[in-house]
């Protein structure tokens, strides 16, 4: 049998990790709060990096690379900034070791200090801004629309693979624009394209909206975000979109001459998902036997698994799989074939459940006498004998079916997990018996957004963007409200 | 007009910054020796990296993602290979920044001081081997073969732009296997992708080979390499794949029970190339009026310019791209309309040359009239006029004929620049003449390859492949040698 996994029940945290090590994703490092990332990890990332890219090019964004340090004075241009990141920075301050005169190894040698620390990039706004500066004199500069994929570091105290880690892959966005308006259109733009990524290639429903000041992005004058929602009742960040205003044009004097050749500052907007996605996959769709995938962006989508006696029958059931696979690779389908010796097919069965392939077909004896096989879906553990005849259309529209039913039961959990409360009562009942999201009054302060924080550990997720106006009171202060925003407990 | 490049014959060096600079490609950065890949580089360098990508792919290797960081004692491990990478990196020692106590910005917080300082990764053999140790337990584990694309930093002197720059992207392939032999067949397989790939796809012939001693990645057992010849005459190394024996095994202590329950140290392999063949294709190629990318990774391949008088004559020429965009687009061509009336169709031809797009079309009143298009060739810097009819198809085989005629051209270039030198007064005199590589006798000494490096500044580039075994006498001590090796001056 593949290794057991902690059930959610048990230890919900537990059985995170078992997924996350046992079925091949990452593993802890040498390195503090460092994550390795395994092939099978890597190469889901790579699929749902893939697509995002497609979509940032299909919305005119291009690449580009900028450096992974940032000299220490550039953090500080920008007052809130500095505030935000310098605490839980990797800092470099010597560009060489030595061999150590006590025969101690290699030490840093002293006389290799850098006249300014370098930061590694914990978020790249500043040296990119530095950076535009060059690039934009006129109008006709801008708009800049680019992307960046990189690795930044930020030095958590608390870390959990993929969800937090010291370092972390991610894209950011930084665009330049003439006008505040282009630019909050793109920042809203970029938000549909995080929440077109989640729900159709991640099968993961989320809720739009605007992030409230405390929770803001350090520099930005709007944080937009996609928050989802995890089997435990907690909510997850899944990916921000930031309206920066000017702050970082004047803070590294950025000035275009627009069309009547008068000099303004540029806007800007900054944009980002990381690896942390993968974390919000993982809990969204997965049961205790192990990971559920969507098809979309699993690795392997269909795995094959041989169930002969002797080697004349192997042979045999090889023979029609063979034509199955180069019918679904012609479909587009990423498929294997498990004919490897070394396990039984109940361990396979297991391993492949565990790492969450969307589709498993086993052929035996009786299939062959009866041009069948069996499909098994990891979805919802379901079981069917298929006709071989059109074999692979069928498993190429059962994988649509899996996508679209993983979508469906992920936002039908999120959709019973959003309830309203109207006194501190029942705000705290919410999140006690359910979890979930609690639409609720609040006065519209930090000092009531921090005092709420402090009591249940619930924090606003996000003001619904189109949201309801409707009167009612702070469910805390009892204070004059217009609006709910949308409470929970968070990753 | 477009900005002037400085030709060759007045500074080759200052050309080559002329061209990246100018080109578009990448940009000076505000931290020491690290640069700025600029979208239109990064488009360049993103379709050599997915070739790469798929080439490593069918031949069996996963990618994977190790950690930024690498603790100090992991450098220390093996002992050739700290002598080669501490002289030269980043070293982080503290992950917290504070305000300043009096009053100047941000400061390093001397309480957030690490208790061992890491190393930005100069290369992940330590730390990935460190990984390997959980990763391999018996012979059925073997082999691995995984990949990382990655940024890496090494604190070099002397940079330039692409060739040798503080921070790069590279990909670093880390193999692990039960045999030598099966780990020297790997070394030698990645030593043909590299090939392969610089010759059909950046149209730059290479020499594989092996180098000495001297010239050994800090680590390996034996270090082969493609070498390129750039125009002007100097060498450039374009990849190595490094046969690392049990070296890290051995110091980080990674063993594996053989079929026959024995415990073995595992055999170990890692191959590179980074941005740095960026440099070496536009070395390779270009001229005085600029870039001459291949177009097989050539961000655009086909640039077509209307040339009109009034709105009229540009409406009838739109109507006839579009319809060539289309089938150019269905030939997989990558292809730009510039339409823009910011500039006029001289500053256009100027621009599309200096960024070294393979084909430009243009067409005007008389083509609408003729049923024409006016074809220029970068490559050859020669025109004809060509009928709109089957003009896609006429233009997908240029794109070839391109790509054929650039790595002919370069080929009879390198061909005409090896040559041989049987005495010493020779081989100064084919170094001082016309450059390239220089075959030549040499004792296998390091202290010969030393003296013949501070007389001429020249080095042994590789000993080639099924090099021809050939008695002789070395150029410098004269004494007894069995075959040439090639020397050249190097980038």
């Amino acid at each position: 049998m593949a290794a057991a996994i902690t059930s959610r029940e048990q230890d919900y945290s537990q059985w995170y990790n078992d997924l996350i090590l046992k079925g091949g994703l990452a593993d802890y490092s040498a390195v503090r709060g460092c994550m390795v990332i395994k092939p099978y990890g890597f190469a889901l990332w790579e699929n749902m990096r893939d697509q995002l890219d497609r979509m940032f090019k299909e919305t005119g964004h291009v690449n580009a690379y900028f450096p992974l340090f940032i000299p220490k004075s550039f953090l500080s241009k920008e007052a809130a900034h500095v505030e935000g990141f310098a605490k839980e920075c990797a800092v470099v301050t010597h560009y060489r070791l030595k061999n150590d005169p006590n025969g101690g190894g290699v030490v840093v040698d002293p006389e290799a200090k850098l006249e300014e620390e370098l930061i590694v990039r914990p978020t790249s706004e500043t040296i990119i801004w530095n950076t535009y500066k060059d690039w934009i004199q006129s109008y006709r500069d801008l708009p800049i629309l680019v992307n960046q994929w990189a690795n930044v570091v930020r030095w958590e105290m608390r870390t959990r693979l993929f969800l937090r880690t010291a370092e972390f892959l991610w894209q950011e966005g930084h665009t330049a624009h003439a006008t505040a308006q282009e630019a909050v259109e793109e920042t809203r733009k970029m938000l549909d394209v995080y929440a077109q990524f989640a729900e159709e290639w991640m099968a993961v429903p989320v809720i739009k909206g605007v992030k409230t000041a405390n929770e803001r992005f350090a520099g930005a004058e709007d944080t937009y975000c996609i928050e989802a929602l995890m089997q435990d009742g907690k909510a997850l960040q899944a990916g921000t979109s930031h309206f920066l205003g000017q702050n970082f044009a004047k803070a590294f004097d950025v000035k275009f001459s627009n069309k009547e050749n008068e000099l303004e500052y540029v806007w800007a907007t900054s944009w980002g998902v990381s690896t942390r996605l993968i974390g919000g996959l993982v809990m969204a769709h997965s049961d205790d036997q192990g990971l559920i995938l969507p098809p979309k962006i699993a690795p392997l989508q269909v795995v094959i698994v041989p169930i002969h006696k002797g080697e004349e029958q192997l042979k045999a059931i090889t023979e029609k799989v063979n034509v199955l696979m180069s019918e679904l690779k012609a479909l587009g389908v990423r498929v294997k074939y498990d004919d490897s010796d070394n396990a039984r097919p109940g361990w396979k069965f297991a391993e492949h459940e565990l790492k969450g392939v969307p589709v498993r077909v086993a052929i035996g004896g009786r299939d062959l006498e009866n041009n069948t096989a069996e499909v098994a879906r990891r979805d919802e553990k379901t079981k069917a004998t298929v006709s071989q005849d059109g074999l692979a259309a069928y498993l190429h529209g059962l994988l649509e079916e899996i996508q679209q039913n993983m979508f469906n039961k992920a936002k039908a959990y999120r959709d019973s997990h959003i309830s309203k409360a109207d006194t501190w009562e029942e705000f705290v009942a919410a999140l006690e018996n359910k979890g979930g999201f609690v639409s609720a009054h609040w006065d519209g302060t930090a000092e009531t957004e921090e005092e709420i924080k402090a009591k249940t550990k619930a924090t606003i997720r996000c003001i619904p963007l189109n949201n309801e106006q409707e009167e009612g009171k702070c469910i805390l202060t009892g204070k004059a409200s217009k609006e709910r925003v949308l409470f929970a407990l968070a990753y």
